[in-house]
C-alpha cells in the first residue's frame, strides 16, 4: 500500500479545477482517493459554507469520474476542510490517494486511514457520547492504517458537525437541550471532546480522564497529536489518521512537533533538523519543494497573554479570535517553511498544550534515510 | 545631547498609568519628552478613534505633569499612534525623552529630531503639497536631530490627517475636491504622498521624481525607511525622524533592515548578527531585553501573491487587508525577536519595496562595539 | 401563458430541500423554471461564495429533476443571488415558473422574460460594452415577455460578474487593464454600467446620455427600476425581466415605487394603496399573505448624511456600507410588510435616485380589480 | 425644579464642539448639567473605546467650564454612552440639566435623578451583589427626582461595568471567578443582572424572583422601562432615572411602548397618538422637531426567528448579534419618527418582552394638554 498526496490551490470554493486536470493526466485516479482535507475561504465559524461547497465541488466531480452518485462519495471519502485563510495564507485543498501491489520498503511508509462515528445531535456534541463514539472511530481509522503503536500516529485530523441557531433551538424545543445555545460555543464544545476522545483512544489521556467533566476544563490533558474542525456540513465526526507502518510503502514521511505558545518555533526547527533539512531559519526553496502537506493547530491563549504582552484577541468584537490566531501562527510557520499553502485551524482545546499547538509535517524524503 | 527610550504597555486607550508610574518615580522627566509612538487597540481605519483618545490621555498628563495646556503639548509633542493589534501583538507606547548635557562618546549616539508641515486640508492629500511639505519637514527633522548624512537615518515616522465622509462632502461642495471621495483610500493617497516626501528629502528619490503623477503609480520609488501612518486625530504631517548622530550620546543605537515581501526574514536575521546577537531562528530572553523598540512596515502584495501561491487579502469584505497583513508579518517578527510589543504597521505605499517592508530596530549595545 | 411565483426558505446555501419538496409534491413543474432569484448568507461582495452554492445546490437538483447536464441547467436559467441578510432579514430563494395553455383574462397578467448578454471580461466591466449588451439583453427579455411597453416593465433583475484579484491582474499583465484595481470598486462599476443599459433599453436614459463617462458620475441618470447585483459566480449579465402583459394570465400582479431615501416610506405606502392594501402603518398577516415576493435596492447615501443627520456607513472599516444599508432599509421595509423573506440588495448606484432606491411587489389580487 | 434636554451632534467622539458653543452661547449652564447618555461611534462590545473617549472629552469640557477636576465631574455625573450607530443612526449626546426656580405647572413635569452603586467587581457581574445594588440605586434615584410611583418612571438607564480578558483573568487567579471567563457574555450577565435590579425595585419582578438564579434564565421577568449597557469605562452601575413629577415644571414629558419583536410598530404608533401626533405611517417634519430624545432597547430574538422566518443573527461570525439588531431596529423606529439620532442600545435581556425591546420618547408638549 502506498499513500499519494497532491496539494490544489483553490481559487474559489467551487473552482476544483486543479484535481480536474490531474485526473484527466492521470497524475490522480480517482478511485483511489481516500480523503480531501483542506482550507477555504471562509470565516472558519459557525456560518462558513464554503466549507460544504468545496465539499460539494469535489464530490461531484469524483463522482462523475467514478460513476458513483454524489451521496455514495460523500458518505466514503471524508472531505474535511476549515475555513479561514487569514494573512498569507492560500486556499487549497491535499488530496490523499492509496494505491495497491506495492512492496514495503525496509523504513516505515506514510500510512492513512478513514473511518465515521455514527451520526451526532446537537445535543450529543460537547459530551461523553462525542468523546467515546470518537475514540472508536480513531482506533477503527488506526487499525484500517495498519499502525500498530500510538507513537506512529503523528496527525489525526477530525471534522465534526456544527449546528445553527435553529436546530439548538428545535432540540432544546424538543427536550433535548444541548450543552449550551451558543452556536459558536457549541462548535468550541465539540472539538474539545473530540480531541479527550483522540486521546483516549491513543493513550495520552487515562479513559477515566477522558469524561464530560473534562471538556473545556481540564486543559492539562490533551492529545499532541489531535486536529479538530467543526462545521455544519457535516453530521458525524469524520476521522483521518496518518502516521507510519511498516506496512506501506513511498518517499514520504510524517512527523510532528509541539508549540508551547503561538511564538514557540523551536521544536519545529528541531522536527526540520530531524528531517534532514539544513535550513535554519528558513528553508531554501528546493528544500520547500520537499514539503507535501502541513498541518497546524492553534488557539489565542486563554490567559490573555503571550511571553508576558498581553494580546487583544479574546476582547475583539470586530474579528473572531480564530480570525487573529490563524493568521498569526500561519504566517510564522509559513515564514519558516516558505509555503502559505498551509492548513491552519483554530480551536485548539486539548489539542496539544494549552495555548500553544501542533505542526504535523508531510515531507519526501530526502534520499538519505 | 541623548535619547530615552521608554515603553509602556497600554491596557486600554485612556490607560496611561504606565507612563504615570514612570514620572512618579523619576524614571520619565515629562519636561524632556519629545515625541511618542505607539499602536493602539483599534481598526487601525478611518473610523478608529482610539489613536486620537490615546494622544488626549498622554496629552492630559504630560500637560498636568509639566504645568501645560492639553494644546500647548498636542502642538509640541507629535503623538503618532497606529491602531490594529492583530494576533499576537500588543498595545504599547513609546516615549522618546532627550536630556541635555551628556558628552558624546567615541560612536555615534541614537539621534531624534521632531518637525511638523503647516496644516493638510483634504483637497492637499495625494498631491504634490503634501510631498513638498513633507520633505521640508523631514530635512527640518533632520537637522534638528543633528544627523548630518542621509545614511545615518534609519526610521522616519509620519501621522499624516485623515478624514471622515463628512469632511470630503464639505470640500467637494467647496469646489476644492480631494483626489478620491473615498475615506479609506484618501488614506492611502497620503500614506503615499508623504512616503515620496520623505524620499526626496533623504535622498531615496530623485525629486524629479517626487511628484504627484508618481503617487501609487510608480512604485519602484520608495525610501527605506518611511514609515507612515494617517488619522482623522491629526491635522498636518507630523514627523519624526530617527537615526544616529556623533553629537549624541547613551548607550542605544538604532539600525533598519527591507523585507522584500512578507516572508522575507533573511534581512532581519542579517541586521540582528550586525547587532551582535546570536540567536537565530528566535532571539534567548536575554537577547530580547536588549530591544528597545521595533518598528514593522508592511503590505499585503499588489499582485494577490505571496510565493506564488495567491492571498486572500485583497479580498476579503469583512476584514480589511490591513488587519490581515499586521496579523501576519508582526507575528513573523515576533516569532523572531521573542517579543510582541512591536508597532506594526500596514499600508507600505512607498516605504519598502513594493508588497515587501521595513523593519526598525533600536536596541542597547551589547558592550562590545 | 402564466407566471409562478414560489418563495423558498433557504437554512443554508446547500440546502434546496424547500424546492425538492415542492417539485416531489407536484407544486413545482422543474420543466417550467425559468429563472431563480433569491439572498444568501453571505456578506455580498467579493469573496463572497454563498451565491455561487445556491446555484450549484440548484443546479444539481433541477438537472437531476429534468435530466439536464448541471452545465445545460445553469446556461438557460438566471441563477441570481445577493448575499447579505442583515439584521431581520431571512434567507430564501424566489423561483420562477411559466406554465402555457393559459387563457388570458381582462386584465394583464405577471410576465417574465430571460436574456444573457455574452460573456464579459474584466476589462469590460464599467464600460460601454456593459451597457450596451446590457441594453440589447433587456430589449431581448422584454420581448421574451411580451411585455410592449416599458411602462409595464417593473423590475429588471440583474446579475453581473464579479472578479477577484487574481483575474484583476491577470488583466492587467495581459495589457487589458480594467477600469480599477480594485475587486470592490469594480462590482460598483459593473452594478453602475448594467443600470444605465436598463436605463437605456427602457428609455428611461437617452442613448446619448447611456454612456461610459456618466458611469458613477452622472447620478441624475437612472432606471427607477433596474436593481443590479454583481457576483463572481457568474461570467456574463444575466437578466430577468419582470411586468404586465395582455398576453400573460393568472392572479399575480407586480407593481414599484420609488425610496427618496433610507427612510421613505412614502411611496410604499402609496403603492400598498394601489394594490387595494387597507393597512397603514403595518399590514394585518391576513394581507401579508398576499404577498408573493418582494424586490428593494437601496445604498448608504454618498452625501453621508440622511434627513440632516450624518451616518457612519461609509467610513467604517469594520463593517461594509452595503452590510449597514441592506440591515437598516430591509428591516424599514420587513416592518410596514410584516415580511422578512425580503430581496434586499445594496450598491444601487443608477438605479433609483441618488441615496434612495427602488421597491417592487409581486402580489396576489386582492379579488376586486 | 425643571428638567433641560440638549441633544448635540458628535462627529468625532473627542469632538464635544457642539455643547462647548451652547455653553458659550449660554443656552446650556454647565454646572447645571446632571447626566448625558449618548451614541458613539464604536462596535458597542467589549473593545469599544470610543465610550470612554467621549467621556473624558465630556469631563474635560464641563471641569473647565466649571473650574472642577475630571474626577470630580467623573463622579457626580453619570456619561452613559453605548457604542454601535449602524445603518441610518446618527452619533449623539443628549445632555441632561437641572434648573431650580421654576414653579410647577397643573401638569406633571420631566423628572430627573441620577445615582452611582459602589463599585463593581468581575466577580460581582451577574450576581445577586449586582442586582440588589442597582435596586438599590434605581429607588435611590427615583427618591432623588422626586418621582412618587412607579408607573410615572419611563426610562432608566444603566451603564455598569464591562471587564476585558486580563481583568477576568486576575480575577480568576485570585480566587474570585467571575460567572463566565468570555468578556462579551460578561457583559450579558451584568445587563440582565442590572436590568432585574430595575424590575425589583419598580416593582415589575417580585423581590422573591429578582435572584442570581433568575439571570438569563427566566426571560418572563423584566422591566418595561429597563435599559442596560455595559462598558469597560464604568467600574459601578451609573443610573439615570426619568419620569414624571408633580415637583416638577417644563414643557417636556416622556412616555415609553414595548416593542413585542422587532418589526413590532403598534405600540410605537399607540404612544404616538397618545401624544397628540397625527402622522402614521411618519411624522410630519414639524411633529419630529418636537422629539427632544428617543431611548430604544432591543435585542435579536433567542429562538433565531422573526415572524416565524429565521433570521441569521446568532450565527454570524463576522459582524455581531448587536449589530445587525441595532442597525435593524434603530431604522425601524427612525422611519417613523423621521429622526435618525436615536440612542438604540441592543442585549435587551430582562428589559422589555423576551426577543423585543422598549422605546421611551422625550418629546414636547403640543400646546394642547
Amino acid at each position: 500500500m502506498q499513500t499519494g498526496v497532491h496539494r490544489f490551490s483553490l481559487p474559489d470554493p467551487g473552482d476544483v479545477s486543479g484535481l480536474a486536470l490531474a485526473i484527466e493526466e492521470g497524475t490522480v485516479d480517482p478511485a483511489e482517493i481516500v480523503a480531501v482535507i483542506g482550507k477555504t475561504h471562509g470565516n472558519g465559524l459557525v456560518n462558513d459554507y464554503t466549507r460544504g461547497y468545496l465539499a460539494q465541488s469535489l464530490a461531484l466531480l469524483i463522482g462523475q469520474a467514478t460513476g458513483q452518485s454524489l451521496d455514495a462519495v460523500r458518505t466514503q471519502i471524508p472531505f474535511i476542510f476549515s475555513g479561514g485563510v487569514e494573512g498569507v495564507l492560500s486556499p487549497h485543498y491535499t488530496v490523499f490517494t492509496v494505491s495497491a501491489g506495492h512492496t514495503p520498503g525496509p523504513r516505515k511508509g506514510l500510512a492513512i486511514g478513514v473511518s465515521f462515528t455514527p451520526e451526532l445531535l446537537p445535543e450529543d456534541i460537547g459530551r461523553q457520547r462525542q468523546i467515546d463514539v470518537t475514540a472508536d472511530a480513531v482506533a477503527d481509522a488506526m487499525h484500517r492504517a495498519s499502525i500498530d503503536a500510538p507513537e506512529d500516529v503523528h496527525f489525526v485530523q477530525i471534522k465534526g458537525p456544527a449546528f445553527q441557531q435553529g436546530d439548538i433551538v428545535s432540540s432544546m424545543r424538543a427536550g433535548r437541550p444541548p450543552i449550551t445555545d451558543n452556536p459558536g460555543k457549541l462548535m468550541g464544545f465539540g472539538r474539545a471532546a473530540s480531541a479527550l476522545g483522540v486521546g483516549k483512544a491513543l493513550g495520552h489521556v487515562p479513559p477515566a480522564r477522558a469524561v464530560a467533566g473534562a471538556v473545556l476544563k481540564d486543559f492539562d490533558l490533551y492529545s499532541p497529536v489531535a486536529s479538530v474542525s467543526a462545521g455544519v456540513e457535516v453530521r458525524c465526526n469524520e476521522v483521518v489518521v496518518i502516521g507510519l507502518s511498516a506496512r506501506w510503502s513511498g518517499d514520504l514521511t510524517i512527523t510532528h512537533a509541539p508549540m508551547a505558545d503561538a511564538l514557540d518555533i523551536s521544536g519545529i526547527h528541531t522536527m526540520l533538523g530531524g528531517l534532514g533539512f539544513a535550513g535554519a531559519p528558513q528553508l531554501s526553496s528546493s528544500e520547500t519543494a520537499r514539503i507535501k502537506a502541513c498541518f497546524v493547530k492553534c488557539e489565542a491563549s486563554r490567559d490573555g497573554a503571550v511571553r508576558g504582552n498581553f494580546h487583544t484577541m479574546l476582547n475583539d468584537g470586530d474579528m473572531d479570535q480564530q480570525r487573529h490566531i490563524r493568521g498569526a501562527v500561519g504566517a510564522v510557520v509559513a515564514s519558516i517553511l516558505g509555503d502559505t499553502a498551509l492548513f491552519v485551524s483554530g480551536g485548539a482545546e486539548h489539542q496539544g498544550p494549552d495555548g500553544g499547538g501542533l505542526v504535523s509535517l508531510i515531507v519526501e524524503h530526502n534520499g538519505e534515510g
